[in-house]
């Protein structure tokens, strides 16, 4: 049977969400609510949901609700709409920390079956308009169902989200916190750190190059969901601290021992661990066959480099801007499916007076 | 005068240095030097050399000789190309650190005038492969000239790198390896941390998400290399690790002690840093205009989304594939130079059926 699917939050990943579901055979129709209406409006411009609608009243209707809204305003969303739900809906969400969560599904009343989510995925640009159809795709999107959910509530859930291209994964509350400690929240705490580094101190910040902007770009997320994300995992979250504090000061003191071998040995073991990480760049794109091109900076070029290769049959399934100097040229990678295409289009540039080379 | 130019080590950086020099109009010839013969020949082929020759013999004929070498072969570079160096070379260097490296410069013979370099940019592709002519495009150039190198020599300097795009700051040696230890530095040895607390917890890995492949990119980086860095900026290493160790411990105690207020201090003052952080994206693109589309993936789409704009006189000046269903579909970031041409881009694509909206 079709579902009537309540998201409660509109943000990047509720509007992610509804984009993702509306595609979904199971869903009968997608409501939403925000307590911002232009994020109401925006979502339902760009089809997130089929409509919105009170709190209260999308609720009452749902079979299936999914709280997208920062961990902070959860006991007053269930407070406010635990009166009101079917018997037998399905409630989920998307937080960032289970424990805390499952326990406060647990005052739910009889007949409410909730299972929560977490879905391992974020994007660069906050809020509604950084939502994407495609951004769980073969994203982890952790589940954690208590022991005594009904076997066909879970797969109810399970097919609803299939539409979203996420690799569904089981996992104990418990056990998601102490992972997500370790993965997402020590990271970010650590990038606090370092930024705090270079307070009050312009130069060096006018120095950061790259790697500082990536390694610190979570210091830029928003304050008040990281109190509530790092209050609801303390425990977890003091215990990596410590562990990190040991790991810095291995690296200090083969520093201050000139322990070159033993530095070295630490380098090497984080390259392996790090290098080890599947890639899941921009979902399912396959390895992709590069090439670099210099091209002039004139109006047109890009399509002009998408007619050239279309001409070849080379089908573009990557195009990066790597570097622009405005009114003289930039470089672009391209990606093509195999290394054949890449030669070709390396030649096929080259017959057309474009610098171009296979990376 | 014409400058013959020299560069040891055919690397990312010494390859797009050689791309942008070739530029100049300061510049006669640029011969490379590589020990390895593979990157000799791409960097002729890709045009980063006019030729490459020996050692001592390109060393022999220079103008203007740049190290591009990692800091662990200085020593040995130096010691073999000094006695047949021209009276009155310029050589200089791209070294991540910039004390140990004038210390040895101070060595060479009279005559021979040295200033160190060390540009601050980077890019994920290492070795020649990665070479780009617009690398340095916008990025900060620390230049560490000792106190009594002839004014003229400087502006030489200055003039030759003018064609990379680059920022020169003139700094002293030991401030500028104060600073890379805060922005550079210490940020990589936290990413070894971090990475190290997941050893043997193949688990964790699999749900790292981006934020966790962001902030520990670094530690994917050759571990030769930072060795030879770490050491060779030691002192302010063993400053700034503990300088973040007394961080992390303040964001531990705010969590034991049940000190939410105090963390989103911490959590708010990183955010304002971290924002402040100016942002050199790809050069000088200035700020686009953003506008979001869903396309089916199919082959020809990205030359046809060039075609569509380019008949509507709208000129695509950022491209990004954001994320891709095989078979199915896909999301395009497009940026365009004004908020008119990306309303028109939307309609535009609308009007043929392609979902799109602003960013």
């Amino acid at each position: 049977m079709k579902k009537k699917v309540f998201i409660i939050g509109l943000g990047l990943i509720g509007g992610s969400l509804g984009l993702a579901l509306r595609e979904s055979p199971q869903v009968e129709s997608i409501t939403g609510f925000d307590r911002e209406g232009t994020a109401c409006d925006m979502a339902a411009a760009m089809g997130a949901v089929d409509r919105t609608a009170g709190l209260l009243e999308g609720a009452k209707e749902a079979d299936v609700i999914i709280i997208c809204t920062p961990l902070g305003v959860y006991h007053s969303v269930i407070e406010q709409i635990a009166p009101v739900l079917k018997p037998g809906v399905l409630l989920t969400d998307v937080g960032s920390t289970k424990v805390q969560v499952m326990e406060l599904f647990n005052t739910l009343p009889f007949g409410v079956y909730a299972i929560g989510g977490h879905p391992m995925a974020g994007a660069e640009t906050q809020g509604i308009a950084g939502a994407d159809r495609y951004l769980f795709e073969n994203a982890v999107y952790v589940l954690t169902a208590p022991a005594d959910t009904p076997r066909e509530m879970v797969r109810i859930l399970e097919n609803l989200l299939a539409s979203t291209g996420a690799r569904i994964k089981h996992m104990e509350a418990a056990r998601h916190d102490e992972l997500v400690a370790t993965v997402s929240h020590i990271p970010h705490l650590a990038a606090v750190a370092l930024v705090g580094l270079t307070e009050g101190r312009q130069e060096e910040l006018m120095l950061a190059a790259g790697g500082f902007r990536d390694t610190t770009r979570v210091a830029s997320s928003n304050p008040d969901l990281w109190e509530d994300i790092a209050f609801s995992n303390r425990e977890p979250l003091i215990r990596q601290l410590n562990a990190l504090g040991e790991r810095l000061n291995e690296l200090k003191k083969a520093l201050e021992n000139d322990d070159r071998e033993g530095l070295k040995q630490q380098l090497e073991r984080a390259k392996d661990i790090r290098d080890s990480i599947p890639k899941v760049r921009k979902g399912l794109i396959p390895f992709c066959h590069e090439l670099v091109c210099i091209v002039p900076d004139r109006p047109g070029v890009i399509g002009q480099l998408g007619i050239i290769l279309d001409q070849e049959d080379i089908n573009i399934v990557d195009i990066e801007i790597l570097r622009v100097r405005e009114g003289d040229g930039g470089t672009i990678r391209l990606g093509v499916a195999s290394s054949e295409q890449a030669e070709e289009a390396v030649q096929a540039l080259q017959a057309r007076g474009i610098k171009a080379w296979l990376r």
